[in-house]
């Protein structure tokens, strides 16, 4: 395996997840695999207490973090990955199927923190749990029964981040833009389009949408730096105008 | 995924499994990846008999078939592979990485019917069942917690078997902005920034900055068509702003 503090920047986040045994099996495969930080979002409070007593991962479990949305749960990882096994649903995110999705991961993972993200075992991950994603993965299941059990998706996932290590791999040495400077960056962009009348202010998934476009970016910190300051004159200077007009 | 028929040459084989959700999950894996013969050596019955209602599953539990013994379960076998997570017990046979021996067996599947065999819950596989195989393969898993649950190993195996390691180079099929949008781009962005007051007019090296800000974004064609269109309307506003000024 890998040296620890590789993985170490690797952050399971688990969305609404009901089931106590899968909790408690992703937990597990987490162990087994040399991952240790699990993040919940929402889970089912029961359903989180129960999953304490996973064989050999009740450590891990007890140090998971809970949050109240994914938003808050990716917010200090650099790089957002959310899994799926959808193929044909509409997505607005690239898809990459796994292998080649970890080999992207592991390439960042080396200077960078990473969000994977887990949906609920029924319905996945929501459109705006999907709006702060980078990308998604696709674990490749069959078209006629894709839907996996959330704790193998987690096993199989983590096994492809995992495998084969000595393979040698280029690190990746940039610093890539946080989740809330991309959060900030989005918000900005989305006030600044409001501002131009490029957006109708009533339009419900622009927030979605900006947040996806700018995540599409991948910016390095430094950019994120000069779009900021960029967006925030923009805006400044359309406001200005919006009162000298007035 | 590959044709149908090399993986029908698979019969994944649980030895005296005890859960009968383990033999669900390892039933549903199996269905996910495309693995469809499945073989059960002394379930408990009961188990068995509950693991038939796995989601997804149904028809494959319904063709499982039951043996007495590891021995009958691969009589038909030509090569028996023992999974196992062990790495110091005392071991009389060749113990292969998942990724060495997957590929092995890969290359037998096209011809050769292959068991997979995997041990209860609690004990794995027996020395008698193991002396039924040629060889083992261990999951890499963590030293200090190497037990894996029933499901995920196999679940973890067969992604293995399934995998396709030309998807992990493939290049994207993403079209990406051509340079005369970038450019484009590049120069309305410069004068934006010049119409909010960000830039000072008379900056020489602001073109080539604007140039290398926007070719960094790596915009697909798409996305580029949205930039281009916001663009030119919050310049069109911060001009109009600056008339309304005057």
């Amino acid at each position: 395996l890998p040296a620890g503090n590789e993985f170490d920047r690797v952050f399971v986040v688990l969305v609404a997840a009901r089931n106590p045994l899968n909790i408690g099996a992703a937990a597990r495969a987490m162990s087994n695999l040399g991952f240790a930080h699990l993040r919940v979002v929402n889970p089912y409070s029961v359903a989180f207490r129960e999953a304490r007593s996973a064989v050999g991962a009740a450590a891990l479990l007890r140090e998971a973090q809970e949050y109240r949305s994914a938003a808050e749960a990716v917010a200090d990882c650099t790089l957002v990955v959310g899994t799926t096994v959808a193929e044909h649903r509409e997505l607005q995110h690239p898809l990459r199927r796994l292998e080649y999705g970890a080999r992207i991961i592991r390439r960042q993972m080396k200077s960078n923190r990473i969000g994977l993200l887990f949906g609920s075992e029924k319905r996945g991950l929501s459109n705006e749990d999907l709006s702060h994603c980078h990308w998604l993965m696709r674990i490749p299941t069959r078209e006629e029964h894709g839907s996996m059990n959330l704790g193998q998706a987690v096993a199989v996932c983590l096994y492809e981040l995992a495998r084969d290590s000595r393979v040698a791999v280029q690190p990746e040495k940039v610093i890539r833009a946080t989740g809330a400077e991309v959060e900030r960056i989005s918000m900005l962009l989305l006030e600044t389009l409001r501002a131009s009348g490029y957006l109708n202010p009533r339009a419900v998934t622009a927030a979605d949408k900006a947040r996806r476009l700018v995540r599409r970016l991948d910016l390095t910190k430094r950019d994120a730096d000069v779009w900021l300051g960029m967006l925030r004159k923009i805006l400044w200077k359309l406001r200005a105008g919006d009162d000298s007009a007035n």
